[in-house]
């Protein structure tokens, strides 16, 4: 079974406060982007990765290849405007198999995460991994706002994983606005998709914030381990 | 006006792999607990603070304000079974003014927001500060899971802020297991609360990354500062 995995990393570095992309920040001394990578290929030393990075980041990327000596096979795929077309254009590279779709800026995924999602998304067809929100909710509408079950409610992660051709498949329909993730491209094809247990500590870093907490959360897995 | 904080710190350590109560581990070398009443004292010098806490624990506290030569004001009470009773116990110390409800475990929580929640409380009766959730969601059902619409939903943070007197008329009411804040409450009785910004920094403790996270937030504020 050969196995893909499509990252994008369109980051515009826009929420920031910083000129340098996000998936270009140096996390433990290191770009945030090596660290994903490197988490895909520990989980299968013969998985294809494929980068989709926005045209104007790919000399930087070739740059930071450089300066950190990254050996990494990988293909480099240019993105589109919207991530909705940067995924298909990665998707162009996969053959038959199972393909993971990841945030390039999710750099704390763990292989042993990973194995479990592209095993049942062999298993199950897709895999989408999900963690149940904790926090008390509550919903805003205008002037009015109302407490809000959170009864079953999950946040969802990437990668998220699909059998190749039938991704293909879902990803050939016009975009909508109700495609928030592939799951919601998947299912809009396919009907549904299966969910598995995410883990709490798969950041998505979307500010400086961010970033601090993911060296936080190394620090202390290295800690430990 | 007078102002009260009532800091209600009941967590077992249980979900913490931890013998601590997580209210007493130590975040830069500091019990978790005491950076939170310091920053109601920064707020307001004149903050009336009601720390309360489960009865057997309240040795180990006196242990370390000793221990950690810690000098700030304080009315200790004894917690109840549940944290309605808890609160409850500590709204008997509050007389008219504006009081405050927090998570003891919510030590990142700052002088800044906690003068932002009572001065809207002064003026709208309640403050109650959320913060956007940002992930993608999935609601969870059995066998089923289905895509979620994030718009308009929260996370609700503390304190929450409200008129003392109208705060105790609302936990008259026996329990219900509508009740998961103090918004709840108070809305059962008052109809509605006024909600706020609150800030994304402002975590609660419940695990020991989020532990690690603090004291990586902690160390970022003040490289700032």
């Amino acid at each position: 079974m050969q196995r893909f995995a499509v990252i994008v990393a369109g980051g515009r570095g826009l929420r920031m406060n910083s000129e340098i992309p996000k998936q270009f920040l140096l996390l433990r001394g290191k770009p945030v982007l090596m660290h994903t990578l490197e988490a895909f290929y520990v989980a299968y030393p013969d998985m294809q990765i494929i980068l989709v990075l926005p045209i104007d980041h790919i000399p930087t990327w070739q740059t930071l290849i450089s300066d950190h000596g990254f050996k990494l096979n990988h293909t480099v795929v240019e993105g589109g405007a919207e991530r909705f077309e940067s995924v298909k254009n990665g998707l162009k590279r996969c053959t038959n198999g199972i393909v993971g779709i990841h945030d390039g800026v999710r750099p704390l995924i763990t292989p042993e995460l990973i194995r479990r999602c592209y095993e049942q998304a062999e298993e199950r067809g897709s895999a989408i991994p999900v963690v149940p929100i904790t926090q008390s909710l509550r919903k805003l509408d205008g002037e009015r706002n109302v407490p809000f079950d959170r009864t079953g409610v999950h946040a969802v992660q990437t990668p998220q994983c699909f059998r190749v051709e039938a991704l293909k498949l879902a990803y050939q329909k016009p975009f909508q606005k109700a495609f928030t993730d592939d799951a919601t491209v998947y299912e809009a094809e396919h009907g549904s998709v299966h969910v598995l247990k995410g883990d709490e500590l798969n950041l998505k870093i979307t500010t400086l914030s961010d970033l601090h907490i993911a060296e936080a959360i190394l620090a202390g897995t290295q800690q430990q381990g």
